[in-house]
């Protein structure tokens, strides 16, 4: 057996392997992952890599030649799935190869709750049936659970517990566990297993699913995962998802399998993480805006975006994990979604009320859950008001020319100098490839101080920098040079960027704009606003307010509070009487429907401009601007 | 084409048929049917019939010739569905070959209940939603069913209803109708659908399974089917069913499949019978001994056969049709089972009780449910208690040399004349072939009257007269002589027949007596003694009493009851309040274990003389004998 060297680049990876291998084997035994994802079967062609030294490694395939590009061949791109190796090598891993990290702020906030779940573990020592005692099994365990409890003639069951009960009772020397779920006996284990008792506080967002696996006697989240939602492919926004969904059955079915799927992913890699038996988590509480919530349940949501856009239920669910083809925890656990305030207001909502306590403040609060959709509430203890506007995937990169993802090698930070030179961060601290959300908003922001572009987005053509250059595609603003970025190409935001970008920011301020309103609230009014999202923690909140995202809200009231609804959703999952709040809230809380009101249009149009049309709303901005010129 | 004509024996029915189509074709055409469970594929051979002339008929096929034997073959006879006739033949079809039909018990006795079924169907016609009016579906739904009610905050809802509830709002333009198990929404139907209202009472008993299709606006029975037990595969007893299950859950699946099938085909013929959508059953209410009601659930048995005779549970249970695969009913539909008393006292003990009446009556009262099991209760409205008896299949006319069940040719009924002759009635009126259960009660207390047995069941040899007479298997007494009977054959009764009967009269007199003992009841203290089970109503209660099956109580205090079973099922089915009756009964009623009472053995071997060994307990009895000899 005759071994040899390869090397890996950019990092300069050594190993030795043996004659004959692929380079995906080679690259594994290095402990590089490259992107494969149809497991080397010749497939997706994902797995790209540059060898410049041809004679190497094994001829190029017919698998290869259908797969790459002629360009790509003759730049020396090859398939390491399908190329083996026979002399000492180098080999490229360019960066659409590599399998990237995500960056994410799922942690958010967390307020103090009683743990006090709906599910519960009771163990009991049972007394072994006589001839003088012929108690039933279910009725021997039922009392004895229930006399441990202080209760009697409460308790129900779930009857496939009933069928395996007798062989569990008498193999476990009647030591059993016995699982509840409010006061419905849904599982018996054989011993004392106390100890292991687990939930799912769950997201389903329109771009991602989070999951926080809890300790349900500690409230700990023990691991916490996450996934792009897979219904993704069918569209990045709710309305194309509905769309898709409406036109058929099969299509709103292949839509919950697709999340249902996305979630059994994720709960056995945090299970897995944590180092916990799926069958140790006996509830999933589930919060997701109303269209995600419809198809995660199976619900056509055609009546959503229809008006007068009902949805099928209000009021929170629970049912089944098996019903739902959710199998990677307990067989015979509860799945519970969280109530739904209106057609495009959601559990997620809820949730965001639950883990700020907007709902126990004294003072006004103003909540903005930025995403593809974005929910924004108004209010205190007294009286709320929610709408919900379709910000759309701009602050997620989407429709942006070099956007991308909060993602390794995403610009996250800009700021202009005073001589027209662009310092930014890259997440990961590596050479840039792309443009984040936030990044997009401090770039607007930065050119609009140093008059780059005007209050209307424009570029200030006047402004005579290299920067700032006409391509076919109209004028552009240069943010890093070819050779700064990982990719080779220029990294620049045009006049159409931009133009999403106002678009996005009009209809969440139009949002705040009309419920403050309709409140009678003004910003001086507001003694807190939260920023939720997982996007929210990375943005400047100056620049934020100096496009007009946001209302002009002193910058120390401006809490930035990450994945509100996976907070929300846990904090429900390890109390019940959260629950009962969430229930209530879902009632009390008024929804607005912006496309209803007749100030809306007239807002939005005032809305588009950096920061307003109306600059007297944005005094912080105006003082800036004019200091800063 | 050419026509021929066809004479089916014995009847004499003649057609004009085809030439060259089979005998099976043309006894269809008559309107006769003949056995043939294979469809007519030549497989079953079961559609035997005896042609005498070979020239009109096809040639005897290979098929014929595997599934005859050579005598049959020498004899004339041929496969019906495998024989084409040429020409005018003469077809006998024999007894064999016939399709029986059954004559059981199954309206039995019908008490007073006020219809209250838990079943309800309520009508609304919703107001469309607006902008102004966005309530979502299932609350719009649940607050007018609610408000028709009188109720607010109580409906629970079936997670299935909601997932379809969107489409059929829109297209039954709001008009629906809301079906409601108790306070938990099962189903919606588009329009007003409230005058179809369905439900079914099922006994599933040891030998047999049956059904009544109730209107649950009228109570009224539209429809009663039944069949054999398909268990019966497995065993004619309990014991041997609990056996078969214990060692294996495959083996557990199999009965509880036979037994779903077995429901399943009752449910389309007695809906097809009534002219009732079997979507429109809602409701199942199933009763049956505990072993029985296990294995329909699918729990395991093997523990009711185990020292201490522990079932799973007791109380009611309600579950979802399809979670059994109970599918001829509403895909929605609901099946629940009586409670329970003990191990071997099931839910048709329970409804025993509530189709009698025993809980409110003042005097003290005994039921004897006379099966393969049988179950025994005494007492009255202040206090009752039951016990169970292996009773076994002598009854059903298993175990006897004759014996055979109640069907068309069956003895019914005998006398022995004072000349020694012997004066029978057959079900049917048609020549015999057998002996059912209440024909070997009659015979061996006939038998005993005129002193051709003595008290110990013994043929008394100084009797000398043709029908006592040798054969290979001992004596044996001629009921019936080879030219009487439809088989050719005598049919006769036996030493070994007798000593059945005696054990099974011995273990049912028993569990009466020790029962009226710990009750420190008499005979004069019984006010009315209840023969149930399909069986019961046949028997000659003076009979039954020389033979001391039953105490001796005055044959106007004897009500035989048939099916109460059932119709204690029906009860329930049609009345909330007999539901909760029937879960108090399962509390109340004290269970005796015979097997563990000190005085079952001497009890037990005093019972198997006839009428016992204490006489003096059969005053009337004796009394008679006296007079009669």
């Amino acid at each position: 057996m005759s071994y040899l060297t390869v090397i890996f680049e950019p990092d300069g990876k050594r190993v030795r392997v043996e004659a004959g291998i692929t380079i995906l084997q080679a690259a594994k035994e290095a402990g590089i992952i490259i992107r494969s994802e149809c497991g080397g079967r010749g497939v997706c062609g994902k797995c790209k890599v540059i060898v410049k030294n041809a004679d190497a490694i094994s001829e190029i395939s017919g698998i290869e030649r259908k797969l790459l590009s002629q360009r790509e061949i003759e730049e020396g791109y090859r398939l390491s799935c399908q190329t083996r190796i026979f002399k000492d090598v180098v080999v490229m891993i360019p960066l659409e190869s590599r399998v990237e990290t995500r960056k994410m702020e799922v942690h958010g906030v967390e307020r103090r709750v009683e743990i006090n779940p709906i599910i519960r573990k009771i163990y009991v020592e049972l007394k072994e049936p006589t001839l003088s005692d012929v108690k039933p099994d279910l009725e021997r365990l039922l009392e004895a659970v229930e006399e441990r409890l202080g209760i009697r003639g409460v308790l129900e069951f779930d009857f496939n517990v009933l069928r395996r009960l007798p062989e569990i009772l008498r193999s476990s020397k009647w030591n059993v566990t016995a699982i509840l779920w409010g006061n419905r006996l849904i599982d018996v284990e054989p011993g004392d297993t106390t100890n292991e008792i687990f939930g799912m506080a769950v997201d389903i967002g329109t771009s991602k699913i989070v999951c926080h696996l809890v300790d349900l006697k500690s409230g700990d989240t023990l691991a916490v995962g996450s996934m792009e939602n897979p219904q993704i492919l069918y569209g990045e926004d709710v309305i194309s998802r509905i769309t898709y969904a409406s036109s058929s059955n099969h299509n709103l079915d292949s839509l919950q399998k697709l999340v249902v799927d996305g979630i059994n992913k994720v709960f056995v890699e945090v299970c897995q993480k944590a180092g916990v038996n799926p069958d140790k988590v006996y509830e999933a509480v589930v919060v997701g805006n109303t269209a995600m919530h419809h198809l995660f349940l199976g619900i056509q949501p055609k009546y959503l975006a229809l008006s007068p856009y009902t949805p099928a239920v209000k009021r929170s669910i629970s049912l089944m994990a098996k019903n739902l083809n959710i199998n990677q925890m307990n067989s015979r656990g509860i799945i519970t979604t969280l109530p739904l305030i209106a057609g495009f207001v959601g559990a997620d909502a809820v949730a965001d009320i639950l883990a700020t306590g907007i709902h126990e403040s004294e003072g006004n609060v103003l909540l903005v859950d930025i995403g593809t959709n974005t929910e924004i509430i108004v209010g205190n203890r007294e009286d709320m008001i929610c709408c919900s506007c379709a910000s759309g995937p701009a602050f997620e990169g989407v429709h942006i020319k070099d956007g991308m993802k909060a993602v390794t090698g995403a610009i996250e930070r800009i700021r202009i100098t005073r001589n027209f030179e662009v310092e930014y961060e890259t997440i990961g601290g590596v050479k840039p490839r792309g443009l984040c959300g936030s990044a997009v908003i401090d770039v607007v922001a930065e050119m609009f101080k140093h008059g780059i572009i005007d209050c209307h987005g424009k570029f200030n053509l006047s402004v005579s920098i290299p920067r700032l250059k006409r391509t076919e595609r109209g004028f552009e603003f240069v943010i890093a040079w070819r050779n700064e970025t990982a990719t080779g190409r220029e990294i620049t935001i045009t006049q159409k960027d931009i133009r999403e970008l106002q678009l996005a920011k009009a209809a969440i301020y139009t949002g705040c704009s009309i419920l403050m309103r309709k409140k009678n609230l003004r910003e001086y009014d507001i003694s807190t606003l939260f920023i939720a999202g997982a996007f929210g923690s990375y943005i400047n909140p100056e620049n934020a307010k100096i496009i007009g995202l946001i209302p002009d809200i002193p910058t120390e009231k401006i809490k930035f509070v990450g994945n509100t609804a996976v907070m929300g959703a846990k904090m429900a999952l390890i109390s019940k009487e959260v629950r009962q709040t969430a229930e209530l809230l879902s009632k009390l809380v008024r929804y607005h429907e912006l496309a209803a009101d007749p100030d809306f249009h007239s807002e939005f149009i005032n809305a588009i401009p950096i920061p307003n049309r109306i600059i007297d709303r944005f005094p912080s901005v105006k003082k800036y601007i004019q200091s800063f010129a």
